[in-house]
């Protein structure tokens, strides 16, 4: 009896390169020819900039999906001139939580992940604050513990980078980091990094963004999930969320409502980003959802 | 100097059918063949079901796009086994509305048509009301004016069916029409019938829906356009929006705030419609959005 | 140094009862005869109905809080001829949650409730299941597993009762807890319950909502939070959130993103019932926010 | 027989100033004392700045429904302090356009209008081009064509002024009117002034917000209505709309999705406005809805 092509190793594909005819045939076809069944393909063109985009997801028949994974990765660069990345379905990414004293936002990625969401797993929680100590033990994560303080800055973010490597992380995680990583970590860090800042962006980008927000007497107020890119709060957004506020809303309701955003739109976007579902192109984001 | 895909004449098809390996790579390949450029391609595989959906929309190169059409039709029928409509971009739709005295939903559609955002035209407003009479009149629309008396509705939905047929109408739109069309009028119109119905369905099926609403103490009220099948309000749903509402709000104001939701619903689902974007199948919709 | 008024014993009062003129001024007149300060007041006139409704918050002036809401209630019952409900802003509420094998909506309330968002305290988790043991012994909560048995129903809500009653519980909330309770139970429990559907009632009401949601094929989903009353579902509503979804999102992506929407709704309600902002009226609610 | 509250005179009245005890008390007992019946009062205090804000409305037994009014007035700034701004429900105001090429939101507000939502009148559309002529015709509004030729901006501006006062226009709304008034126009113009901004301010303020949203890659855009400032689009917010957008929406898209949430949000911010549920507040907005 025949594997049905969801119950084959899935091979996922994010493409991109400079447009002409035959792509999509190129790319399907060669699936077909290994004898793969398409699960999913999605593309987008930029018609102004002349660039295609795919994101193509399909059981493979293969009995080394590795290696059929390298072969399209050659095909699609060498003969198709796209940009790939592509990936195993079934591999199991490490995440790692950076997390200060607001723990909301890491508290539901934890749940998110015990619900068993993800195909990955949370690796570790680094912290400057205790806060996140307890629940992380008690979710079996380790935690670590690293102070920051005045002058230490480079100190520091050198322990978090070799923690990082030796876990070999595939993504991080600023759930509510209120410190700001140099433009060095990021040039090191090898791993995408995603942001949740607090406010509609690019509205209210810096520090304490519900106090402007208050101040200037918005109607609504949002979360934005984004790449950390070095410029503060200037990076790829990769989801937002909003909601209804009113003159009623003090600057603690604010707070308040705002928690129940940031958790939403980071996970959403955590999310996506493991599903492999998010293209970045010159500082904006292709999500395939 | 070549022309841009964007200015070929545009070819665009809506596939369904059982799902096998190779319908992909099959479509973009034989449009590849024909020199055509794919602009837009969207896919859905209904796992459980085991059927594929598909949306194609590529520029042709052929200089008798008609043909091209036909060609296709018997390669996706004949070759892949599927049920296929295709239409060509650039022939504008002949639309006809039909309503009562509600009529800001027409006078949406009205302006919808007038600002340029459809390949389509209203041919005709028919109403049992003359309320739209002076507003047809200014937009340059023919106004028929059926009266509905008791016991004549039979002979009135022959009226309409034959100015429907003479006027070779490609789609009926009922906003806010207050009448109900018999089975025999939608089993001999000929061509697809959207309606707007003024609440969240499956909730509040049938008449009064905002008294419904308001007995029930909802917290949001909404708006469904949907094709209409012979039974009441349980046609394939286009598209649903809906809003807060709160226990401030009387019948009057849920009629206000809901006549808000029927033109958004109502504005979009044609507007999904005639740009070949939905796909009906066993009572539900394909959105290609 | 005078304090400010919001530092002092805060009173909330609920009333609602036949609409006359002089009302507001009563209440108002009454509370600044006893030196207190109006913090918030909130009415609302059914014009239709002849009913007036009030919320009114005020810090008190008083050494003696409980006896000033006494007074309060004597007036506002007698002269005003209104039902009252009055408590004291800072008692700590006592709430008891019911759950089953679905966690997510009880996880949401520990959190809120640790975040410090409640004048109150989750005294006991209720379970016919295990699921929720570690996480309450993790948030110090009492844990009362309660098995369910064919033919012992009787039985247990028999202990469930005793139990609520030997906590002087003052809500209880059911967060996904998948039995529908009897209504003797419901008779004796003694205080408020609220229960989390995971539909956009009144649709799709009883068993296996985005099962019907989905064969539906409806472009947005819900949950609602509402008080339970003996008929199933369908007791006064609290809140409800929505979501758009499409013919992409299989059940399983319902019930994902239901998950969403119920700790969403959820959590709403309970702190909108847990501030005094609820005031029920016919199967309805007034919620003064 | 005696007539029903809603059937009598109404009279709408929005204070504002410092806060202290027996502000509800004593303008409730006043309206009592008249033998007026509240029909609605809603009250808000800031808590940090001390300020206290009222919107009342009631039925008025006199025979003199002007004369309370300014007894009323009289009152609440002399013995309570506050500032006093107060309105007879049944007055028509006077409504002016000021409206471009863009058409979509003026034909909105005129729909509205005709829907019979409003208690005003449109008397006056001005425009620099002459694309609303024949709708304003066909809706019986007097059109005024005052180009806008460069270096005559002081000369139209003057002109407008002059038919506004002529018109004696309560309100004067921008309906996407594409130019910007100066200070002068302003200081002048003796009635406040709505425009829609077609971003989600304070994000993308000035020229082309759509294709700056674009640039930025944002998921979310919004259309804002406000009061006119000398300040360019900084003005009080009165609302804001906001809908999903993708990588799929060229800039094109975003003008169309846009345009709906401009006419929602203009559409709600007049209406706001007509019903005197809009205070002013320290260039913020206290919105009684």
């Amino acid at each position: 009896m025949k594997s049905t092509p969801e119950a084959r190793p899935r091979l996922i594909a994010l493409l991109h390169g400079p447009d002409r005819p035959g792509l999509v045939a190129g790319v399907s076809g060669w699936i077909y020819r290994q004898g793969g069944t398409i699960l999913h393909a999605d593309q987008h063109r930029d018609a102004s900039a002349g660039v295609f985009f795919q994101r193509v997801e399909w059981g493979s028949s293969s009995p080394d999906a590795a290696s059929e994974a390298a072969a399209f990765h050659a095909y699609a660069a060498e003969e198709l001139g796209m940009s790939v990345s592509i990936a195993l379905g079934s591999r199991r990414q490490r995440v790692a939580i950076l997390v200060s004293q607001h723990v909301h936002a890491c508290q539901e990625l934890l749940l998110d992940w015990r619900q068993g969401e993800w195909t990955a797993d949370i690796v570790a929680l680094l912290s400057n604050h205790t806060t996140m100590q307890e629940a992380a033990r008690e979710h079996g994560v380790p935690f670590h513990h690293l102070p920051m303080e005045a002058g230490r800055k480079a100190e520091v973010e050198g322990r978090q980078l070799a923690l990082l490597r030796e876990l070999h992380v595939d993504l991080v995680v600023l759930a509510r980091y209120m410190q700001i990583l140099s433009a060095d970590f990021l040039a090191h860090v090898g791993c995408p990094v995603i942001n949740i800042h607090h406010s509609f962006l690019p509205a209210f980008a810096g520090a304490r963004p519900y106090h402007q927000a208050h101040a200037r007497g918005v109607k609504l107020i949002g979360a934005t999930a984004h790449y950390v890119t070095p410029v503060l709060d200037d990076g790829p957004i990769i989801h937002q969320e909003v909601r209804r506020v009113s003159h009623r809303d003090a600057v603690d309701d604010l707070l308040r409502k705002g928690r129940g955003l940031e958790k939403l739109a980071l996970s959403e976007a955590v999310r996506l980003h493991l599903e492999h579902r998010v293209l970045v192109y010159e500082n904006k984001t292709v999500v395939f959802d």
